[in-house]
C-alpha cells in the first residue's frame, strides 16, 4: 500500500496584522529614472517639486471686464454712471504697452495682464456702451482697489512646494508640472517582480486537466494586481511541489527581480515547502508565516537583503485579500509612494448584517453595494475561499479589525473598493 | 486707438446635469479586439463569458483529512473509535484509481477529487493515528454524508454566465478566464482621443512664455486623464483663436481619431470659437453648449456622426470637475463598459460645512478627507478655478445635486474619490 504522509505539519505561528504590516512597510525604494511629462501620471515622484517663480507671473484679471483706476469711479451708480475713455484691448495672450492715465480704461479678458497705471478691473456686466461714443465705456458701480484680480504668487508662490516627493502623479498633477515649464522629472522606478504558482495539481490554462489537476490561474491574477499596483509584473511557470526545484526557481528569479510573489502552498501540510524555501534564501529571510486575518492566514513574508519575497495563499479570495491589504501597499513602498494608508477606506457605508470574530484577528467581508432609501450597504457575499464567483460579484471589502468582536447590523463601516 | 471687440457673445444656454449625462451617453462602442489573457485586465469584455463545464469538475474535498463511507462511522466518538484501513493517499494533482471499500479510508489533501465508494471527508482534527498500526486510522467522530466536500458546479454550473460583457476585466477577473481555459477574449477597443488646447494666450511648456503668454498644461492632464478612463490619448500642438485653424484642426483630428477633446474657448466671449466651430462639423452637430454645473458651465459637446467632440472649459478645476462627472463614463461607454454609474459615490462622508446653491445647478466641491473621532470628514479645498493648487490639494469630490439647495455641516454625502 502507498506509504502514508501525514497531511498536518507545524502549526503557524501567527502574528498580528498590524506588526504584519510594519515589517511589510520596511521595504526600501527600488531606483529612480527620468521620464517626460507625457509618461508621468501614475508614477511617483522621486523628488519634490518646488515652483520656480511666481504662479500667476503678473498681476491679472479675473474676469472679463474693463482695466480701471478706481480712484475715477467712487461716485458710479447706475443713474449717473461714469465715462471713460477706452485706449485700449487686451486679448488672450496680449498685453497693453501704455500706461491708463485718468479718465481711460482699457478692455481686458479674463487671463490678461492688468496694465500699468489700473488697480482694478470692473466687470463687464456694470458697464454700458454709450450708443454714439465707440470708443467710450460707462460704469455704473466702481470697484474697489485690488478688485476682480488674481496677485501675483497667489496660487503658489515662487520657492513654495509644489509637489511632495514620493507623490503618485495623478493626471491632474500634470498640470503643475507644465504649467511650470518642467518637462521631464524623476520619478522611482517601477519595481521589477517575478510571479508564479506553485503546486503539482496545477497546469497551464491551455492545457486540458487531467482529473486532479486544475488550471493555472492565481499568477494571471497577481501578475494583473502587481501592474495595477504601479509593478511592471513577470509572470514565470507553474513550479511542482518539489524543494530543490522551487529553492532554485526563488532563488534564480530573486537575483534578476526587486521582488518575488509565488501563489500557493504556503498553508502547513504535506505541501508547505514555501517556508522552508524562505527560510534558505538569505538573511533576514523569513519575518512571518501566518497572519491573523481571514481570510488570508497562510501568508509568508520574507526578505532577501532589501528584496521582498512573499508567499500568498493559493485561494482566490484569500489571495485577493491579501494583495489589497498587505501586498499592495508593500509594492507602493517598494515604487517609492509615501504617505500611503495602509489600507484606505475613505468612505463608510452600512453593513448589511451583524458580524461576528475572535478579538486578536481581523477580518475581511467581501461586499457588494447596494443603495436603500438614499443610503449606501454593504451586503455581505456568501461563498468559500475556494470559489471564483465570490470574489467576482464583490464590489469591495470590509476591514474588521483587531479589538472588535462584533459589528451590528447597519453600522457603519470602512469600506475598500475593489 | 484699438478697435473694441465686445467681449460679451450669446449668453449660453444651460441644460440640466440628467440631460448632459443622457446626451452622453448615447455613444456607441468603437469596435472590438482579441487579447490573451495577460493583457485583458483593465479592458472591457465584448461578449459575455460562459462556464464551458462545472467548476468545480468533481466532488472536492474541502479538508485536509481522510475521504470515507459515512455509513461505516455512525457509531465513532472519542471513547470508541472507529478503525479504518488507510488504502490509498491523494495528494495534490493525484487521483486514487481503486474504490473505497466498506471500512476503508483513502487520505485526501484539501482540494483532491473524491474517490469511488467514499461520500464524506472526517477532517484530520478527528481523527487519531494509531501508534502500532501504520496503514489504519481511527475516526473520533463520523461525518454525516455529503460532509467536508465541494460539490460539481458548486462555484459555477457548466453554461453559467461567468463574466458579462460590458464588464471592465478586474485583475481577479482574469481567475475566471484562466481557470476556464479561456487563454484570449474579445475585448472592445479603447477608444482613440485626439486632444488639444486652444488659445492665442497658450505657448508649449518647454518655452518661456512672453508676457501674458500662460503654458499649454491643459492638454496634457486631458491626455493623462483620457488613458485613466482606458483610452489611448494623442496630443496635438495648440491651436490660435482662429476659426478656420480650429475648423482645420478639428476636421482633421476627427478624421482619424473615434473623437476629440480640446480645452479653453468654449466660454462665450470674443474667444468663443469652439461653439461655432463644433456647429459647423457635420451633423448631429453640438448637443448641448452649456451645462447648469458649477463648476464647468462653459462646456460644449457635439457629435459628428458616431463620433464624439468635447470643448472643456479651461480653468483647471473646471476642466477636471467635467472630466470626471461627464467625459469620464462618456468614454466608458465609447469603450463599451456597460452599467457604469454616471459618477459613482458609493462611500459616504460627513461634510465640513453647511452648503448652499440655487436648486436648478449641479454643484462639485473640492474636498479633503481628514478622520474625526473615527468618522471621515470632507473638508471644502478653498481657492478660485482658475488655481492648479486647489486641485492639487483635493482628495475627492462631492457632488451636491440638482433639486438640493442646502447641506448642512455634518451631512454625510457622497464621495467621489480622485
Amino acid at each position: 500500500m502507498t506509504p502514508l504522509p501525514s497531511p498536518v505539519g507545524q502549526p503557524l505561528h501567527l502574528i498580528a496584522a498590524d506588526e504584519a504590516r510594519r515589517l511589510l512597510r520596511e521595504v526600501a525604494p527600488v531606483g529612480t529614472e527620468i521620464v517626460p511629462i507625457d509618461r508621468a501620471a501614475g508614477r511617483v515622484l522621486a523628488t519634490p517639486v518646488f515652483a520656480p517663480e511666481n504662479a500667476p507671473r503678473d498681476r491679472l484679471s479675473a474676469m472679463d471686464g474693463f482695466a480701471v483706476r478706481s480712484a475715477d469711479l467712487t461716485a458710479a451708480s447706475p443713474e449717473q454712471p461714469v465715462p471713460l475713455r477706452v485706449v485700449g484691448t487686451i486679448l488672450a495672450g496680449t498685453t497693453f504697452d501704455g500706461v491708463v492715465g485718468p479718465g481711460e480704461a482699457v478692455a481686458i479678458v479674463t487671463g490678461g495682464v492688468l496694465p500699468e497705471g489700473a488697480d482694478a478691473v470692473v466687470m463687464i456686466e456694470l458697464t454700458r456702451l454709450p450708443p454714439d461714443a465707440p470708443d467710450a465705456v460707462w460704469v455704473e458701480r466702481g470697484p474697489t482697489a485690488g478688485a476682480n484680480l488674481v496677485e501675483p504668487g497667489e496660487d503658489f508662490v515662487a520657492g513654495a512646494e509644489v509637489l511632495a516627493g514620493g507623490r503618485r502623479l495623478r493626471p491632474t498633477d500634470v498640470a503643475a508640472l507644465a504649467a511650470f515649464g518642467v518637462i521631464v522629472v524623476p520619478v522611482f522606478r517601477r519595481p521589477r517582480i517575478a510571479v508564479f504558482s506553485t503546486g503539482s495539481e496545477l497546469c497551464p490554462p491551455d492545457r486540458t486537466p487531467r482529473r486532479g489537476q486544475v488550471r493555472d490561474s492565481n499568477s494571471y491574477v497577481l501578475a494583473a494586481e502587481i501592474e495595477s499596483a504601479g509593478g511592471e509584473a513577470f509572470r514565470s511557470p507553474v513550479v511542482e511541489d518539489d524543494l530543490s526545484r522551487l529553492h532554485e526557481t526563488v532563488a534564480r528569479l530573486l537575483a534578476t527581480h526587486d521582488g518575488v510573489i509565488l501563489s500557493g502552498g504556503s498553508s502547513i501540510g504535506p505541501k508547505d515547502l514555501t517556508g522552508q524555501v524562505l527560510g534558505a534564501l538569505g538573511a533576514p529571510g523569513v519575518l512571518f508565516h501566518g497572519i491573523d486575518i481571514r481570510p488570508g492566514k497562510p501568508t509568508v513574508f520574507a526578505r532577501v537583503g532589501p528584496k521582498p519575497v512573499v508567499g500568498m495563499p493559493g485561494y482566490p479570495t484569500s489571495s485577493m485579500v491579501v494583495f489589497e491589504a498587505f501586498v499592495r501597499p508593500m509594492l507602493a513602498r517598494l515604487g517609492g509612494e509615501i504617505g500611503v494608508v495602509d489600507f484606505p477606506a475613505p468612505g463608510r457605508v452600512r453593513l448589511g448584517k451583524a458580524y461576528e470574530k475572535p478579538i486578536s484577528r481581523e477580518d475581511y467581508l467581501r461586499v457588494r453595494l447596494v443603495e436603500r432609501e438614499g443610503e449606501p450597504w454593504a451586503e455581505v457575499v456568501p461563498g468559500g475561499s475556494a470559489a471564483i464567483s465570490n470574489v467576482l460579484r464583490a464590489d469591495g471589502l470590509v476591514q474588521v479589525q483587531a479589538g472588535i468582536t462584533r459589528v451590528e447590523r447597519g453600522e457603519w463601516v470602512g469600506l475598500h473598493l475593489l
